[in-house]
């Protein structure tokens, strides 16, 4: 919570949890602009609620909408804080497209808050890499939010803890003067590689959380489930040099309990309907929010083969999405491991 | 799964959890005992069905119900397996009470799986030195059974995974093939503190998470405090020299995502509960069930005073528990802490 209220901050892209982040940040910013692609999400925030993504929820009087780099520059004022809300598949185009623009903003040390969660499929990276690739000498000003967050309740102003991951304490704690209000608040961590993987990864999970309540297994195997998967996770954190306890933190442990507990994530809801039988794909095409669990579990895959990682629940996923096989067998050959120690 | 059966298993007590596992053992034994105290239970058992802690779940037809030894030495056979399914602050008692009847056994070469929880809030032990102290020449024998299972789920053969803690690979490999079946399955640890810690401080965690939801709180609040409220666990495990992974695995992290997440947990009802604003000595009064972590927060109380453990959210279940502090209060108090990184 500031005192003085911040003058602009700028949120490319306006899904859910964009949307939700920008409501926050209107309880600290004069003005928050969100700058949108499509010109129907343009007109719902302009009429005060994202009814595309968030129905039913009011978006703040000072959250403005913006289709094109003209419009931000004709709201005008300071901006101070700026953050990509963008599906990690988006944010190399976006950047790529816009790069002297936001080199200008780096210049003047605005910095950036990086929402993206999600493993580059074709490249392996996560999206600091991204980032630190194209703005090599502005790698202190980015930071990255991750953690237990449904948009939804942050729109209803429930008591939200996540972790902002960056390299700058001076940087982590500006932006948390920037975010924090009464009900959301960060916890700073220096970890950004496991904040970054722990978001990816949990995604996965999320869908076996889906599978496992759509085939009518119940809370039992579900928190086995949950706990052996996290076990994986950190040995895929291994290879990224991620800290273990970072897994352990809001963003690995929290948000993956939120999305394989809560009724609200599209990951868990995509592990549902594979669990009536239909085709991975087939559920992909059929929806406009991104399933970033279905393309991270490819990702993760390959990371798996290539660097001989144990990992029975990770590739279980990965066998029921792209190889066809029938989520009740790869949970019986699962329980027929013949681990016999916890760790 | 063994592959030839084994004689008998004598299971003391018989709540909801010591008659699920006498359900579990009932396909890898020729016959299971459960010796109870109680005559309406023990008319129950022998009519096929705990009707007072597992209604309309029946029991297998190799189970019997006993009220004396002379009743269990009637039915006969060799006990290959004990299991002290007793509630945390009746096992000094009880164990005194039947002292050479079970030194008898150990002195065979029986081993003993433990399925308390809970910390005595007189002496600050956990249930290991309980019977290490009476039992100093036997502590090989006995293991320690915890981690995410409800009865209930047991019974209707739902995929459940829990820690076995021992300090001996041939018993705790002896009893993991007495207990496992192709639903039930063990895990292996010889860290004992932490298992029984775990188990133990996980249930007043779940009175938090009661509490939060009461309160309307959501999956966001209720993921945060989770996650914190393990990392303040850890600290606990450093007094008692407890491995920071066991908390993260099913006897910790597992049992209390699913104690605080189920919806059939004593101590998240109980946290409802007080979320409404009654007393807690009065619910707890109201009840025949024991809510342990009524007890064990005062417990972990002491022991955070003793030995100056940040203990925010635990030290904030007893103020609401014993000091009559509000719930919101608490939390709202929780959300002002001036803690600025994650670890």
């Amino acid at each position: 919570m500031s005192t003085t209220k911040r003058q602009v901050a700028l949120v490319i892209g306006a899904g859910a949890f964009g949307t939700a982040i920008a409501q926050v940040l209107a309880q600290n910013f004069e003005k928050v602009i969100l700058k949108v692609r499509s010109k129907d999400i343009y007109d719902a925030i302009k009429a005060g609620e994202n009814s595309i993504y968030l129905p039913g929820l009011k978006t703040a009087s000072n959250i403005d909408a913006a289709l094109s780099w003209d419009e931000v520059d004709a709201i005008g004022g300071k901006i101070e804080l700026i953050v990509s809300a963008l599906p990690s598949n988006g944010i190399s185009e976006y950047f790529k497209e816009n790069y002297d623009r936001f080199l200008g903003y780096f210049i003047k040390g605005i910095p950036l808050m990086s929402l993206s969660k999600g493993i580059d499929p074709d490249t392996l990276e996560l999206s600091d890499d991204l980032f630190f690739d194209m703005y090599p000498h502005f790698k202190d000003q980015f930071c990255f939010l991750s953690g237990p967050s449904f948009a939804h309740e942050i729109m209803q102003d429930q008591i939200t803890l996540v972790t902002l991951a960056g390299r700058s304490k001076q940087v982590l704690e500006n932006v948390a003067s920037m975010v924090n209000t009464s009900a959301f608040k960060v916890l700073a961590s220096y970890d950004v590689k496991g904040v970054l993987l722990g978001g990816a990864l949990k995604n996965i999970l999320a869908i076996a959380g889906g599978v496992i309540e759509g085939l009518g297994y119940n809370h039992n195997t579900r928190a086995a489930m949950i706990t052996r998967g996290i076990a994986e996770m950190l040995r895929f954190g291994a290879v990224y040099n991620a800290r273990p306890e970072t897994f352990y933190g809001l963003s690995g442990m929290g948000d993956l309990i939120l999305t394989t507990t809560g009724d609200l994530s599209r990951n868990k809801t995509f592990g549902l309907e594979l669990a009536k039988g239909r085709k991975a794909e087939e559920i992909i095409k059929s929806q406009r929010s991104v399933v970033e669990g279905y393309k991270t579990a490819k990702a993760a895959h390959f990371i798996s083969e290539r660097f001989d990682i144990r990992a029975q629940i990770f590739n279980g996923v990965y066998g029921v999405l792209y190889d066809g096989l029938e989520p009740r067998e790869v949970i019986t050959k699962l329980m027929r491991s013949p681990s016999k120690f916890e760790s």
